[in-house]
This record gives C-alpha cells, structure tokens and sequence, in this order.
C-alpha cells in the first residue's frame, strides 16, 4: 500500500511537470510568423509581467485596447454594420413607403450605392438612425444575432463572425492569459458589437466601447424598456476613442491596436503615459488572401498613423508577411 | 522518515479542514444584525451561486450596482461632491475676481448657502462647471484626492472617505467573494469617484458609473491631454441609470442597491429581469448615529421608492434596526 501510494505521487508529480513544460514551450502565438512584429509582442508582455522588473505593470493596471473594424475583424468591402444597415432598409422597406420617395433611402432600394454613399456623412447617418432605433435595447440585440446567423460575406460568402482574424484571436488569449484586461475600443455601435463579442472574441458586454445612440428609460405598462432613439449620444472616433477610454475604463491602457487613422489618438495617448508602452498598427497588405489598402482608402485609411508608427517606432504588421493565416476557416 | 512524512500530511489535511471550517462559519457580514434584511441577502446569494440549482446564475451574469450618495457612502448635510465645489470655488476666487459679482458664485462666496440654492439647478450645474472643468482629466484627479486626504465632514470632523457604511463595505466584499462583478451606478461624477472607488469600496475604475461631462482630447504641443469641458454628457440619475447601466455595463444587473427616488428606475430595471433577482433600498432612519430622512428630504428623498419597495417585497434596510454598526470608526 505504501508503496502504491508513493508510487501515485511520483506519478502524479511526473504528469504535472510534463503539463508545465508543454505549456511553458507551446507557442501562444502559432498564426504569427517569427517576425519582429511577433517578437516585439512577446518581449513586451514578457517585460511588464516580471516581478521585480522596473517595467512591471501590476494586474489591474494592465489595461490593453482593441479596435474593432479591420483590427479584430475584416471592413472591406464596407464596414460589417453598415452593410448590416443596408440589409435592415431592405428588410423594412414594406413598412416604411416613404422610404421609395426619400434620400439616401431611396438610392438604396433601387441599388445605386453610388448615389447613396453620394449623400456623405448625413446620409450613412440617416441610415444608421432608420435601422438603429424605434426597437428596445433588447429587440436590437436579437435583430443583430439573427442577421449574424445568417447573412453571409459577399466576397468569401462565409458568415461575418468567421472574417475575423486568427492572430488577433491569439492575441487576446495571449494578453488576458498574462493578466491583461482586453476591451475593444471601437467607432463601432456598443450594441452591435456586443452582439457578438464575447462569443467571437472572449470580450464581455461591460468591457466593449463604442460608438452609442441616445437610449430612452420607459415604464410602458409596468414593464420597462430602454428604447434606441434616432439621435447620436456619443461617436467613439478619432479625438472620441481616448475621450470614451476615460469615460468607460478610466485608466489609461498600456498597450492599443488599431488600423487607421481613426484610431491614431488611442495610440498617442496610450503611447504618452509613463513606463512600457505597446502601439500596433494593424496593416493591411494582402490583396490575395484579404485586402490590401491604406493611404487612399475611404475605408479604414491609414495614412498619418503609418507616418507616425514610423516615427514613433511602432509596431506595424504586415498581414501579408507577419501572419502566416489570417482567417479561421483558412486551412 | 515515513512516519514523519505521514504525520506532516495529517497535520496538512487538519490545518486544512480547520481553515474550511473556520472559512465557512466566519460571518462574511458581522456589522448586520440577525434581521429580516441580513437573512434575504444571503438567501439570495446562496440560491443564485448554488450549482444546479434552478436560480443559478454564471458568474459573468452575476452584476451587482450600487448606487454611491446615501448607499456606500454619507451624503448630508449635502452630497459631499457639492461640499467639494464649494471648497473649490473659494479656493479659485482669487483667479475669478467677477465671481464677486456673479451668481451664484457672489452668494456662495458670502456664506450665503440660502441665496445660492435658491438659484435651483441652474446654478447647481454652474457651480459644478467652474469647478470641475477647465483642467485635464488627470489635474482633476489630483484636486480630488488633495481635498479627499484634506477635507473633514463638518458634523464628524472625519475625512469624507471614512463617512462610509461599514455594512455596505461587508456587502461589497461578500458579494465579491461570491462571483459578484460590483460596479458604482450613481450620479455623482465618474471622474469624482474615481478617485477614492477602489481605495475605499474596492471598486476599480472601469466599473464607476456615472455623470459624466464632455471631454476633448487636445494634442497640444505633442503631449496628448484629456481637458474638461463644463458641458454635460450625460446624467447618471433616474431613468438615466439603466440608460448608463446599458451603456457601460451592457447587461442586466441581477441585484441593485440604492437609497433614494433617484434610484427607483434603476432597481426596477434590475427587478424585471427574469430569474432571481435582489433589490435594496437603504432607509435612512438613525438620527442619532447618522441622519434619518426620507419622503421630505432635498437630499436622498425616498418617497415614491418606499412605496414601490412595499408592493415588491424589496428589502428595505433600516439603518437604526438592520445595522450593528454604521461608520468603520465607530466602536
């Protein structure tokens, strides 16, 4: 008996520290090609989370942010939630008539997305308002999971929770796994993204940011609803992304990622606190197997933020030569 | 040596069991008395963490929001963040020579607290402004905890952080200890709670809720800042809370704590939720070792909340009954 029993803690010894081994060696990071871009990840990490370090960044503090639209998932041919928007003017064009005599609605329906985008910043707005509101926050929420379980891509035809990106998603692992906090931070609605986040992505409700409509608190007949008015409460964009950093997080974050201009001043000011600091930009580079685009795209344009990643010394991956998969379904 | 060995694992395994039973037995709310209230919390909790039981509930889902003025923390003669602005104001009176002249500054100036509130809101709203704008983000912070580390409440002589409920800070950490995701929703100002949230409640930044007032990110010359408009955002109070709950938080709290009508739609919010679900008001009944006020009161009226409480069946504390001690300093 004695001997079975030292026999089992030998075992039992011998299998935990064939565990730890394995897991001190498997690489967390297997879509990324041994590039600098990897190894500037993994030097990072490895500096804020070793105890004693000058660089040491306690649990709490490390705060890392994500935006969404062509950092965490594809934008191309046009942002996911706008052609969300286009199909939703579709589905509700029987209830709206008027929508057959009114701009941008109408370019719509007949197909001239030309004179639609025609319409600028005041148009996609309008068709935000007339897909975005008159429904409970909760009525929303399941308008976008059923379109999210059935609309495809128009260009891989795979649905738009698989045009995410692999290296991305082993990132987040990787992060939350030292002890960082990962939100997303994003000109994306809240709801919308909420939709799918903590599914597609490991990010919870309370740890997305973005972009929000006004919401209006009604009783009804006892049972009350948050209602999604027309009227833009809040654009998480540009000068906005720090601005809705400190009104949601309220720490500043010691690591951010993005892919375009748009996401430039989340990079300036997480790159102005004090001790390490991570900036990545996200560079779209790979016409074959996604997209390649940047300084003249109207989507996702990366022009004064690749300047200044070169400047300031940045991390920019390449998609085409950095990753060696970028989406899931990619064999 | 084998002896030894087995006696060093039986005493292991006693100290162990020990410490469980020490651990299981210890009162997670020795400030509480043996009353009503008491009881229906920990029912609560036991029925929402029980595994395989028909109310349990993931810890991701189990949000708790409490709200911050007369709920965690003191809030007469006034709410302690207006007492700050008064501070405040004469502290920048030498930099504001018109405030001589200009109401309600003139007033407040003079020690005239009845002129300077019968400027109603309006003048509320301009007294925060010039006070809590005009500097960064992080310059706020500073003032803040300054005056926090500076300050005394007027009745007590203490700092306002030890003008906290013992029994609230019990309720914080034995939720906590029971997969519970605490968060602040108050009207007070986000940036204001900040400062002292995780220090005295435990509660870090990113789940503060609360009234915010425009931020602009400035580039300046190269250092990027968070500047405080004296624009509001947003209002965290009545129907503004499940309003800033589903902004921030993103789901349905399945227990809310608050003190005040401000309150009520908050914890009706969180009641019409499906499944167990916990509401809380705190009465304010002890005028001896607190305040007792409520269906009169200007400050934390609880009028309409009461009511409703009653036809709910919410669990309504009695500060003088339910609760053995009140502030951390007392004996």
């Amino acid at each position: 008996m004695k001997t079975a029993r030292l026999f089992a803690l030998v075992l039992m010894g011998a299998v935990a520290f064939t565990t730890t081994v394995a897991r001190a060696t498997a690489d967390p990071l297997p879509s990324w090609n041994e590039t600098a871009a990897k190894k500037a990840i993994v030097a990072f990490v490895e500096r804020v989370t070793k105890e004693g370090s000058s660089d040491f960044v306690p649990i709490p503090e490390r705060i890392a942010t994500f935006d969404n639209d062509g950092t965490l998932w594809a934008e191309q041919p046009m942002y996911f939630q706008f052609l969300f928007a286009i199909d939703r003017v579709k589905a509700l064009a029987p209830q709206h008539p008027e929508w057959k005599q009114k701009e941008p609605f109408a370019s719509l329906l007949k197909g001239d997305m030309k004179a639609m985008l025609a319409g600028g910043e005041h148009a996609f707005l309008q068709i935000v308002a007339g897909t975005h509101s008159g429904m409970t926050s909760e009525e929303f929420d399941r308008i976008v999971k059923e379109w999210l379980a059935a609309a495809k891509h128009p260009k891989t035809g795979r649905p738009y929770t698989e045009m995410v990106y692999q290296p991305m998603l082993e990132l987040l692992a990787y992060l939350r796994a030292n002890g960082f906090k990962t939100f997303i931070v994003s000109g994306g609605g809240v709801e919308f993204m909420r939709a799918f986040a903590d599914k597609v992505y490991g990010i919870p409700p309370e740890q997305v940011v973005g972009s929000t409509g006004k919401l209006k608190f009604e009783l009804g007949d006892g049972q009350p609803v948050l209602m999604k008015l027309p009227e833009v409460q809040f654009i998480d964009d540009k000068g906005g992304k720090p601005v809705g950093i400190q009104m949601n997080i309220g720490r500043r974050p010691i690591a951010a990622f993005g892919n375009s201009d748009g996401d430039l001043q989340m990079l300036q000011w997480t790159a102005a606190g004090s001790g390490a600091r991570f900036c990545l930009y996200v560079h779209h580079t790979d016409a074959e197997r996604e997209w390649a685009y940047d300084r003249n795209s109207s989507i996702g344009r990366l022009d004064k933020g690749l300047d200044e990643a070169k400047v300031k010394g940045w991390t920019v991956v390449s998609m085409k030569d950095d990753w060696k998969r970028i989406f899931p379904f990619e064999k």
